[in-house]
């Protein structure tokens, strides 16, 4: 069948088609994106979501002189449609295709390396500040969704765009969702503003106008002498947070109807200052499964196209899924046990936690800072608050787990959820940092976890203990461990010997262990008995296991994160303290950004899993011999 | 003379106050900040200007079962007066005598580790949901300054605060200025609040109504049933801010006003939501030569009592008049280079650039994440961003440093001041993380100049090449060097060697290099004679001086920052790497917050200074020969 998007190569092409035209073309996209994702898994909901708002904004401008900023950029399908990429489309975050987020190194169509959230104001602002420095003309805009509004760095910018006045147009993608239901004061106040008379007689008016004034989008220029005016008139009035904070807003307009999104858009683009575009959406748009349940829907493996299910789930439980069970059964022994999760009660596993505990369960939306803050002050007050945020993201509350968290020793445990690489998310969201960071800083405990036994015991012991705890462990699914119905309270800076051996010494950190001990198997084939131990505590680290270690031959360590500053190089330091010569081979990430692709891919590419740790290790263990 | 200060012993004794007796102890405090200050320096302006809050605040809640939070802590003099710190307050900021910030270790009236800012609302929020959850009845009050609302942070919080509705007052102390003059359209946005009709008439209002009402206080409740439907009619309407994001907001009344501050606070302190009291004040009140110059007296070192002069400065200029002298230099001469601060134009040495550059200057307020967001955005749109932010405030950026700005490799160069120990402001401030944040970052660059030549090469260095590098160099004067006219282009990764010697290796970074020299002097008399090499470049490292290095009999390596994954943990990483049986000694910040005093006293009690570099190399060298 002949699509109309198999026409497009360019955005330009959409400048030929018809509103009518357009619609269909957004029927196509979501098919697309539906068939391709049922394949590769992806953030389904929110790409169907923004289909309708990146067909108009692309019809307007001249990409990619005119530069159209994604916020995170999980919503960015269409425009990797429409933008050259159909073709590849297939390969959406498989390794070596295409990233399923904007990246500036894909496409000279992507402005910058999205992901993170609440960053794209930012650097919409920088462009048109260089805009005006270069004195150019290019066209600036900004998609960002209300759940990425609530992050403080997006209100940090709107405070300078407020300020400079420099024209640019924010589009704000309002499906009154984040990854779940969102939360906050800022979003009943986006409630207030969509239901309240106001917004519906603007909304009646803009679409008279609309219907008066034919042809799309000249209606409001003929409204008054200049777009501003025109603008000045249509928008709605300073009780609209942005508008006080200098911000010209639209009224909550259909962003789903092409023809008024490119109206307002045309007479947005034309202001002489920062113009927010209130754009009203429907999360998974177009496809009724994604539709019902857009939390799932919101980032998803494959799954089969007619239903809606997915490819049932491996019997193992994720480590998520062991996090989950753990708090609740600490949660009901102590009451003082809180949980925050930063607009992740889904993803972090604290979804149960706050139905069955409402009132000692804070989502502070996209806000890790506050998250990090907020349980400093639980903390004061007595309780014992349990942080959980993804590894990547805890990286925005670096600097008030020190400041905060750990100079006055609050009791707070983070824990970090998708440690290590996390696959086919890619470079912002591989957790490889943590351990370096964390380490780091007076104070802090750190665990890494090596199975779902282990994580319960530390998620019990941080509860037990005083003072800030991080706990990390990765994406996906365990060891098939049981849980511990009673689970210890780990020594400080204990670690574990798994294996014994007196050739050498494999040092693993966390999910290495189990690639570690496999490993050993292999190097035992080659006559090499390796201990290998599980060294639990990346801080303290086990001083005794370590100068054990170094009466072998050989220490090996082993971590999936960051080579630069993390557990092997902490191992090296007291391995230097003690003043032991026995050579350390460190294994871990590289100094790269790790692309996307199967965590087990990378891990391999990387020499981290089980065969690579062992042809490292034997390397190392030929010339020391 | 006997004063009303000497009979306060507590804050419960200023319940016995009557508002004159109030006034005059204001007066007291003042004079009494002004003079230890003037011996000791200090947070001056801030503090004087909010003594009357303070003093407010204290009357009327009961410290330390209720819950009195400071934003960033340099305001809080006076609270150290009247809470039983009187006697010590000429310690203030001394080795061993009081932090210039509330600290819980020095007094149970200390709620948290103030010192960074916007943290105080996340805090308060946090102790009124334990106090929810505990089921107790303290007051929480938290005072923060219009400056630190524009941190992200603080907007995060009042999103979660509009949204949980739990009791606590924000005072907002507003001085329309943060340390220099205030930026950002919040900052317009409270403007126009104090100066529109409506403030006018509220505020008239509510002196009437403080004039009818007699005794202090009980006015408010007398107007309504309930404090609840008394705020609401005394309270502003929709149009401000924090009304839209579900907190009660009072008209702005005047921060000097004793009788009309404990009125409306008592009012406030009985709401049963949140309550946001706008207080205006005056920076520096009291003392002229600090009302004058509100931006020096921010921070200030002694200065004569009298005429409010410093004592004359050292003839050398210091890192950061070196940064703005050589960015004033390569801003002319490349159209490209913009600088940004956050909220620290003085203090960063932009103040010049700011002016001979207006349109090529961004102050973004305390906002570090934007910062370094916009100059991703910058940096996309072609030009040369400088984003020039103190060590210890950048831990802030740490995630859009990794994602926006190195994952697409954007050219954006970090001048880090205030590098390494900074003395009297203490462990909240020393900038000790920065190696070790920024070396794990793939694609960075990071130096750490030796000199004031070495700064100057470092920065034109960063600004002739393609993407991101971190500078970083401390506080205070530098060694006396002239700055080169025509800094060269440094080779990436190459060290100096600036002292010749086989025995051993001293690897010295940034401003340990010149001990280092000394103590390799110390050294000769004992017949060593040490190699020094200004290592220049923590990332990358110079593996040739580094091989070089380990061929010697002991290599020791110097940083004024964390040992923990830091610079001499890089050389250590690599000399592993090279497989090198050479010892190691490294030398830095031990895994501990190090407390305030003079820099020089700090680093020698660490053992960073010549003696103690001297001392700990002999000891390792000893063992080695």
């Amino acid at each position: 069948m002949l699509r109309l998007l198999d026409a497009i190569t360019s955005p330009a092409d959409l400048k030929l088609l018809s509103d009518d035209e357009l619609k269909i073309l957004a029927a196509e996209i979501r098919e697309q994106i539906v068939d391709t994702t049922s394949k590769t898994g992806g953030h389904v909901a929110p790409s169907l979501g923004a289909v309708d708002i990146i067909l108009a904004v692309h019809s307007l401008i001249d990409s990619p002189k005119d530069r159209f900023v994604f916020d995170v950029g999980h919503q960015s399908y269409a425009h990797k449609l429409v933008t050259g990429r159909r073709d590849e489309f297939d390969t959406l975050r498989t390794y070596g295709g295409l990233s399923g987020f904007p990246k500036p190194s894909e496409s000279p169509h992507d402005v910058h390396t999205a992901g993170h959230a609440s960053d794209s104001l930012s650097v919409a602002l920088g462009l048109a500040k260089a805009r005006e420095l270069r004195g150019t003309d290019e066209k600036i805009v900004a998609l960002i969704g209300d759940a990425a509004l609530s992050g403080g760095m997006a209100f940090e910018a709107l405070n300078t765009i407020g300020q400079l006045q420099l024209p640019m147009v924010i589009v704000l993608n309002d499906n009154e969702m984040s990854i779940s239901r969102n939360v906050g004061a800022l979003e009943r106040h986006l409630g207030a503003v969509r239901s309240s008379a106001r917004y519906r007689q603007a909304r009646d008016n803009s679409q008279e106008r609309l219907e008066e004034s034919g042809p799309i989008g000249k209606a409001f220029v003929a409204f008054g002498r200049s777009a501003k005016d025109s603008l000045k008139q249509f928008f709605v009035p300073e009780t609209v947070l942005f508008e006080q904070l200098g911000i010209l807003c639209t009224p909550p307009i259909d962003g789903h109807d092409i023809p008024a999104l490119r109206a307002i858009l045309r007479t947005a683009l034309e202001a002489d200052g920062p113009v927010l575009v209130h754009a009203v959406t429907k999360k998974g748009l177009g496809y009724a499964p994604a539709e019902k349940d857009p939390v799932r829907f919101h980032g998803i493996g494959p799954f089969n196209r007619t239903t809606g299910a997915c490819a049932k789930k491996a019997g193992k439980p994720t480590y998520t899924d062991v996090f989950e069970k753990v708090i609740m059964r600490e949660a009901r022994a102590d009451k003082r046990i809180v949980a925050i999760t930063a607009g992740m009660r889904t993803g972090t596993g604290l979804e149960k936690f706050s139905l069955e505990f409402p009132d000692r369960f804070v989502d502070v939306g996209i806000a890790e800072e506050h998250a990090a803050g907020l349980a400093a002050g639980l903390s004061f007050g007595g309780l014992k608050p349990v942080v959980a945020i993804y590894s990547t993201f805890l990286q925005r509350a670096f600097d008030q787990i020190i400041t905060d968290c750990a100079l006055p020793g609050c009791n707070v445990v983070f824990a970090i959820d998708r440690a290590g690489l996390v696959g086919d998310d890619g470079p912002t969201h591989h957790g490889v940092f943590d351990m370096a960071y964390c380490r780091m800083i007076p104070g802090m405990r750190v665990l890494a976890p090596s199975s779902e036994a282990e994580l319960a015991c530390a998620l019990h012991t941080a509860l037990k203990g005083e003072g800030p705890y991080a706990i990390r462990y990765p994406r996906g699914v365990g060891r098939g461990e049981a849980i511990p119905a009673r689970p210890a309270v780990l020594h400080e800076g204990e670690s574990v010997e798994v294996r014994a051996g007196e050739d050498m010494a494999l040092l693993a950190f966390g999910d290495r262990v189990a690639p570690a001990l496999e490993a050993a198997e292999i190097l035992a084939e080659q006559g090499i008995q390796a201990r290998v131990v599980d060294m639990r505590w990346v801080k303290p680290l086990d001083m005794q296991a370590i100068a054990k270690a170094a009466e072998t031959k050989l220490v090996v360590t082993v971590e999936n994160g960051v080579m630069a500053g993390g557990a092997g190089s902490a191992v090296l330091e007291e391995v230097n303290r003690l003043g032991a010569l026995v050579p350390v081979k460190v294994l871990g990430i590289p100094d790269l950004f790790i692309p996307h692709g199967k965590t087990d891919k990378l891990l391999a590419d990387l020499g981290l899993d089980a065969k690579g740790i062992a042809a490292s290790t034997l390397e190392a263990y030929s010339e020391v011999r």
